[in-house]
């Protein structure tokens, strides 16, 4: 979803984007599960973007990685940490196919989500199994 | 789920039921999305009624929607925001629904899942993104 | 917190202040309760305040009550409700305190509890307790 | 809390009052702990009694344990994982209580918490470690 | 999944496996819900299993219901408490299938559900209402 | 809390310490509100010590940042983001105690928990709002 340019302005001063290594394209191609998540999402944040609420897109705008005080990798596994312990599974794909996108390798990924089975629980494996099916996809040779 | 009526004789003197606009009926020829999820809804509540528990009943006749101090159309509304705020897909279903059924807007609605947004953060976009789609369809000319 | 001006520019043509009856001291005189809660949040923000972190400024800007598709009222009572599904003894005191200064009534503010508490379950008790401590002063003759 | 009679003649004779040891008042000179939140507990309640709520009481009503299916003893240990789980400090001094006046262990009461602790992560471990101080207090010799 | 025999050693002095009535493979073959849950779980933990995490291994280790202070069948019916407290389906699934296999009553798991019900509210009844579907599975004559 | 040397012979071969700039006897001495947080904390942790409960060893024996794939000063970092986002104060208290022994700047700080809050919604200002109140005196010249 492109952010509204308006309120947009000051904020992008603030704001080195981050490079990526995969497109998500090439993520999709690469993995069948990254695919279906994916297009879901595209296809509903149209639907979202469609219904143009000035809100919603001024909290996308700020919902947004960038370099800053802390790495865009360790930003991104944070929240993969956080979307964890709060069981979102939506969530946790978004964070770990950027992660991937990143360089993240698939052993930061893990302890990553250490952090939050300790921290969560097991309350939250049901999510981390999951993820781990997108992990072996994703880092497939 | 009928309510047992041995012990809503004093709450019915309470409650006036609101005015719908819409029958259920006619939100799931609607909306396919609506469909699915009432059709599925009332298989799952007719297991819960055969089952003929007690406290279940009970509860369920609290967790009613009536006039009161609060117009019902508001009342659906807050039911809504603690919904996305507490991310529970199904409840949120229900409570568009019924706001829609109750003659709230689109506009009414998407303010009422703001205000869900801005308190509950990033971690509810899932839930807006699918009540997004089930208000396209609601509202569709 | 004053929200920074750069930002708000746009966001202002879509605001309009909801109207209060009381201020925030009216309301600190009235109820011993409510002062000390608003005297510690006003000690707090100031710290934050001080901080000056862009990203805190931008959210605290977002996070703003004003007339839209729902009266400013309604949505002060979206807010408790989701405070006390929650469960943030915080945000219930703020919310209480802003929809007792837009002159919602004590059984308006009860109902809306009531919501929650079906909603959440006995764990939103200890908040409801407190909330009604509150109630009691700000409502007393 | 003493619920309202006309909506509990049905769920009378459905209800086995369980058998407590030790009166709230043995509780409260055994433990300091217990004594505070006790009396503070019973001053919020009267509050609450006080704006004699329809659907508050009715919650209240509901909210009880009684014999049943399940030995009041369990369901109330049950109530303490819940609440340990769901980290509510108010709760949780609850239902240590009333585990303790129906005559649960101490042992049994640790082995609860410990459910709670593996489901709920290290997050729940502040609500654990009050919980220990309440338990020394309570099975001290 | 096996838990790694190192660390175990000590942990196993303290364990004594609790009896089931039933195999995974009998509960499978009484209810369609279960199997599916049962293959579904198998799958991805193989998944996991192959990831061979160290924090990962000790952490289901350590959650492994065991005959200790409380009987294995009523800290089964705790974790199910917690699970729908905390509305986790997959957790849901899996401690009403142990409580079954351990012989647990229909009218036992209804009344744990009971607590987790008034202590959830209503945000918990989609958790239920399926909880009720592999319930009726389970125990259909 | 020591762990227990037997269960933790292997684990103690995968575990390296991280190095910590500050003793906390140092980041008592340096702020008041570090100095109540941590003496409650081991007045609290005794008790549990004391219990001696089996389980419990072995959790907090989990529970332990060791340097891994992630430096542990980013692994502190995300026990800070989960533990805003999931509004636990008294572990966010910890993780920014331990971040601040671990050298992380106090940009670093705010910027992790600017990802909670993005991430949590205005619900976690509260939690942020002490936070920020904690590294004021942590980070004072």
């Amino acid at each position: 979803m492109t952010p509204e340019p308006t309120t947009t302005a000051l904020a992008a001063q603030h704001r080195k984007e981050p490079t990526y290594l995969f497109s998500e394209k090439q993520v999709a191609e690469k993995s069948e599960f990254a695919r279906r998540f994916l297009d879901n999402r595209t296809r509903l944040n149209q639907n979202v973007h469609q219904a143009d609420n000035f809100l919603v897109k001024r909290f996308y705008n700020l919902d947004h990685n960038a370099e800053g005080a802390l790495p865009a990798k360790y930003k991104e596994l944070m929240g993969l940490v956080a979307s964890v312990g709060l069981r979102c599974d939506d969530c946790v794909n978004y964070h770990v196919i950027q992660a991937f996108r990143l360089g993240v390798t698939r052993a930061e990924q893990e302890e990553a989500i250490n952090v939050a089975l300790v921290v969560g629980g097991s309350i939250v494996i049901p999510q981390m199994r999951r993820a781990y099916e997108l992990l072996s996809e994703l880092y497939s040779a």
